[in-house]
């Protein structure tokens, strides 16, 4: 029986759609927005549809922004000459976050991926190259340490380096404050070979 | 930095807001939106108003709805001198869900809390009286197992035994499935005091 009436249901169905949310945290969060001061409803309800409708790839680095360039490729502060190659805006802004890198980013939108069909004309790499005819000293490339990450890497070191540019692979290793006992075996050889001398 | 733009950061602070959602998983939805296709964010933005806007309290048992009346209140297939009363909207749906019980309900839309400062007259108990000059066979109470609960179940059984009106109160034990080693003491006696005849 349709106990809740044909308005919640929608509102709950549209919800459980989001990645993370389920039948159960729908419901709560739908119970929630009847509640809510109707001004921050429809305040939610147009921050989705402005996100939706302006945001798009930075002509420069192709990070998501609502501006035609986004605001470290505009800024001056930043070094313009080393390019931080990440997978995906919030990589970019877990590195940001860190408050110590003062390059740049080129924000690839995936990584290369046979299986789920994600080659080198899917992701951003093309802007990239594009880039790197320009000033350039060194990229760093930080994608993921997965599978797709490490092909990724493979695939943009043997494309930069007949440019002569330095290419460089973020480190790979044990976690800070990760107890050694709790660490898998791969990560523990990477951290074996990627030793450096004190 | 704002490495995001205001959009962005916009619709993360605002679903940040959200019950249940973190600095985290806020950024993961937003990001999600941005990739939606754009009908789909269109619909979610008016399923959220949609809801707002219509949901109110049925004119009977109070339960959340979008018609004047609620479906349960209006089915004539429903017992209508068995009133089982619950907390919230989401109570009310857990017993829909187990198909079995055919009377109909009354939502109090809260629970007696001297500690928040909600008092008998901020709950639906007004309107549970005045049903109960109808033909009423019997009470079920269904609050919460909680202080607030067990409260507001005494508090509503002094109100309804002076009408003759029989009073029941759900029973109290260990869950089905549920490992007795697991269960705290409390539970465990009063699924001692409750115990039934085989």
């Amino acid at each position: 029986m349709d106990y809740y009436g044909s308005q919640i249901n929608k509102l709950i169905e549209k919800l459980a759609m989001l990645p993370g949310i389920g039948q159960k945290s729908a419901q709560r969060l739908a119970f929630h927005v009847i509640h809510m001061p109707e001004d921050s409803v429809k305040e939610l309800s147009e921050a989705l549809i402005d996100a939706r409708q302006n945001v798009h790839y930075c002509k420069e680095c192709c990070t998501l922004t609502d501006q035609d360039v986004c605001p470290i490729c505009r800024s001056e502060a930043r070094d313009h000459r080393t390019i931080m190659v990440v997978e995906t805006t919030r990589d970019l802004a877990a590195y940001e976050k860190t408050g110590k890198y003062n390059g740049v980013y080129h924000v690839l939108q995936g990584a290369i991926s046979p299986i789920l069909g994600i080659g080198p004309a899917d992701i951003r790499l093309k802007e990239l190259l594009t880039r790197l005819q320009g000033d350039v000293d060194e990229v760093i490339i930080a994608t993921n340490n997965s599978l797709e990450g490490e092909t990724t890497a493979m695939y943009i070191s043997k494309l930069v380096k007949p440019t002569g540019i330095k290419v460089s692979r973020i480190a790979s290793g044990v976690p800070v404050g990760g107890d050694l006992e709790y660490v898998d075996e791969v990560t523990l050889l990477r951290a074996l070979e990627g030793r450096t001398e004190l």
